[in-house]
């Protein structure tokens, strides 16, 4: 085990705890998820998540952006578009959420 | 990004959905990592995790108990002692714990 737990030898640490409870609020990663794939306009994001409202998704990516891991941009057409980018915080979470997801399709269930 | 994203490349999953939140859930992270680091003991659990009640405790180890990740060990001895084992399902969150560790540390703040 201690190589796998390399990094994460002492039992409490704030900037994990921290980290942690970011990554796993509601609706958070699976926007990080969808960002990753791809999904950057606020429209599509909103349509790939299902249940998810405009209002909560707004929340969100306010909360991304002032943690680093999510740029927003103006798109000057017209209609304007708003579109939002990982950062190199955000692309680095990569790793992160492609060890959840093959966790959760060994061992998890939905719901 | 494609070897990076193996087994995250809908942009969509529920079984992420469900497996992301419940690791992100207060406190939730910090005790599956106090438990890879050896932390098995309730009383050993609430002095290693700084602010959480015994209620809150026992109400997110019961939670992981029902997900399979965590078993009770009720120790027969005087007095009685409550132990906490990770299941097979829950060692497999090393790699993820270890992962998140090593982004907080590069990238996080705590707070």
């Amino acid at each position: 085990m201690d190589q796998l737990l390399e990094g994460a030898r002492s039992p409490f640490c704030p900037k994990f705890h921290h980290a942690v409870e970011l990554i796993g609020r509601r609706w958070t990663g699976v926007i990080i998820r969808a960002m990753l794939n791809g999904v950057e306009r606020f429209t599509d994001l909103s349509n790939t998540i299902p249940d998810i409202s405009d209002r909560m998704l707004s929340e969100r990516l306010k909360e991304l952006e002032e943690e680093g891991i999510v740029e927003k941009k103006v798109v000057a057409a017209t209609p304007v578009r708003i579109e939002y980018h990982l950062t190199p915080k955000g692309w680095a979470l990569a790793r992160v959420i492609r060890d959840i997801s093959a966790w959760a399709e060994e061992w998890g269930e939905s719901g």
